[in-house]
């Protein structure tokens, strides 16, 4: 077939674009007949539409003019301050001056990565890790300084010899983290601080789900020790840029997150998104105001914890019942995932391939891990399937582990 | 005062990244009295708001788990289809899978900054050329050549000399150029479409206005042209990259543009975008589906044609007028920008800072030239004032130009 001119014109940058996993993963979830385990989709049955509904009409009603109107690359000013008074309450002072409105999560990583990575830099992260932040600063040519991690997160411990080698800075998901769902301990947190400090190093904390949490207690922020550890406001010379979302708070679907950082990083990343997408949209950033201004956010978190905590509670469950006993897992104290090991020698990419026969599927472990290995693990949400299809999901992914390392699958 | 350590860890990009002229002077149409045609906005009067009010109630109150959830990177394919079978009626026969939506055209810019830029290269634009996409391409280190513009657009007798030097692509706003107003006429789109493909450099097509015009005859777009002069399916081996937007015929605070491409490019931009952030609001592309689904665009666009020629031909005759005879400017058959032309020693920047005094507003045009130039020109936005609005400004314009032109300003 006859190529278009533009197939021998892709930048360098281009090659190091892979197909992603993630992608391919979620086109399975869309057959209908399969129980999936692999999205990281809130529950639709959480979602507030009527409260939406009701904003909607209230912004377009009052407000039509400026909500459909073009608006400052920075964000509509009372959504940030909102931000700002909720972020208050965790005990770090800021303003709406160090907010930055972004059209999800995902291009906050993007505008950070333009703003920071140059080819080759490194990077230090959890090793697993997030891996929509991997695609993001694969783009940039970064590099990566894997840490190990264990039940508590990452192991900082080792994070020092990481340190010497030089990185630009830090990346680290400290609650419920995705993909193996581990929460960073209080006394790892304030080690992390004080060795990123020593060694000049900053940090990204990303925190999508902190406050989805099911037991246990609120641990502070790595963004607020940092700020006690310096005796400073955070405001200005903080070392940690902290990201967070309304993806998991009100819905996915209307693309809002928010970057918290130095003022003057701020105006750096503004500059970036006004060349990357002008502006979020207005409407969604003024009908989420509209949605939030009231305090119902508080109301809201509260029935989706219970809704998760319930989902995870019978995941759970059903792995002590059915799963093998070769097998192990993590056991998240709050987000969406947990996490599976196998046996050292199993690969979760063939088991993959078995439990989608059964209807099954989860995200093979290994693309988490950016200098490879984890070969034997598995991510698995528990927030996007009813307690019912959870129930069956697990049994049958249960059942499929316990043929595959009792009869090595040989029948 | 102490700085935070991510101020010496800014990429060598970061550099490139200039405060925008153009974000500085949109800040001037925030104080209300003012009278600003420096923006590139919209008239509110003709957001269709009772019709979004309509949308957002159908879409929550039928379909909210849908709206709310994660999409998918290529965009909501309703929507993808509509446009699809949108472009047919202007004779490119195109599937879904020539289209992805982004998050405004400036999204698409950057994208295919992304794809097909490497440091260095070189981009053929005309001078003057729309400032988001030199804003966009900056970032990736491009270098541009300047093809000078006329009354009918660019003077396509100069580009050979710009296809020599080996350009990645050319970029063209053939429809009421923003910032000039000038139409490029259907001999010279073809003769663009011919040397394009003798020197087998591709085109972009940036045509966010090309259904608001307010005089004479609809021209093929290049695009079009492309596929008729290969006699071939764009769709797959097209030399031409088409891109529009929503901004202009529904409200730009949606953020709803898309790009039309061959399929293998629409889907190497898949990834682009979801490293960059996942996808466009699905909320806004359901709604949006909702509104324009029915046949709404083409009865509106025929309102907005008549609310904006109104306001053109008020401008005009404010002009013919008010302003001096050694000034010139551009008649635009459609869009919303006229070009200023100033007599050859005058700076715009300086006439604005008298015009400001005089509470008017308009975009000097140096900023427009990649390779300088343009000192004695301005930018004049007629469809966001009222007409009222627009007489009493540009006499008051007019009078400071009689008098700087004149009295040489000297009172």
């Amino acid at each position: 077939m006859l190529q278009t001119p533009w197939e021998y014109r892709y930048a360098n940058r281009t090659q190091r674009m892979g197909s992603s996993v993630i992608r391919e993963l979620l086109k399975l979830t869309e057959q209908p007949d399969i129980i999936s385990f692999a999205g990281g989709l809130p529950a639709p049955e959480v979602f507030p539409v009527k409260q939406f509904k009701e904003a909607c009409i209230e912004v377009l009603e009052t407000n039509g003019a400026q909500a459909l109107q073009y608006g400052t690359t920075e964000g509509y000013r009372p959504l940030r301050e909102m931000i700002a008074r909720h972020t208050g309450r965790y005990s770090v002072n800021i303003t709406a001056e160090n907010i930055l409105i972004t059209s999800g999560s995902q291009q906050a990583l993007d505008l950070l990565g333009r703003l920071f990575i140059n080819q080759g830099d490194h990077i230090v992260v959890e090793s697993p890790t997030y891996l929509g932040a991997l695609q993001a600063w694969n783009a940039y040519g970064a590099q990566y300084i894997s840490v190990p991690s264990d039940e508590n997160g990452m192991v900082v411990d080792e994070l020092e010899k990481a340190l010497r080698i030089g990185p630009k800075f830090i990346y680290v998901l400290p609650n419920f983290q995705n993909p193996s769902g581990t929460t960073l301990s209080l006394e790892r947190r304030m080690r992390l601080v004080e060795l990123a400090d020593r060694y000049g190093v900053p940090i990204i904390e990303d925190d999508p789900y902190g406050q989805l949490r099911y037991e246990g207690d609120h641990l502070p922020s790595v963004v607020s020790l940092d700020a006690q550890y310096r005796g400073d406001e955070m405001a200005f010379t903080g070392n940690v840029i902290y990201l967070s979302t309304f993806s998991k708070l009100l819905a996915p679907g209307i693309r809002l997150a928010w970057v918290i950082a130095p003022a003057q990083v701020i105006r750096k990343l503004v500059m970036a998104k006004q060349a990357a997408d002008l502006h979020t949209a207005t409407f969604n950033q003024i009908v989420a105001y509209e949605v939030g201004k009231g305090g119902f956010l508080d109301e809201h978190v509260k029935f989706i914890r219970q809704v998760y905590k319930e989902r995870r509670d019978v995941m759970l469950e059903t792995m002590e019942e059915v799963w093998p006993k070769e097998t192990r897992w993590t056991h998240p104290e709050g987000g969406m995932f947990l996490w599976g090991i196998l046996p050292q020698d199993m690969d979760a990419a063939e088991v993959l391939k078995v439990a989608l026969n059964q209807k099954v599927a989860f995200v093979p472990g290994g693309p988490f891990h950016p200098n490879g290995g984890g070969q034997n693990t598995m991510r698995i949400n528990f927030s996007y399937s009813t307690p019912e299809n959870i129930r069956e999901g697990m049994t049958r992914l249960g059942l499929t582990l316990q043929d595959l390392i009792h009869n090595k699958g040989s029948h």
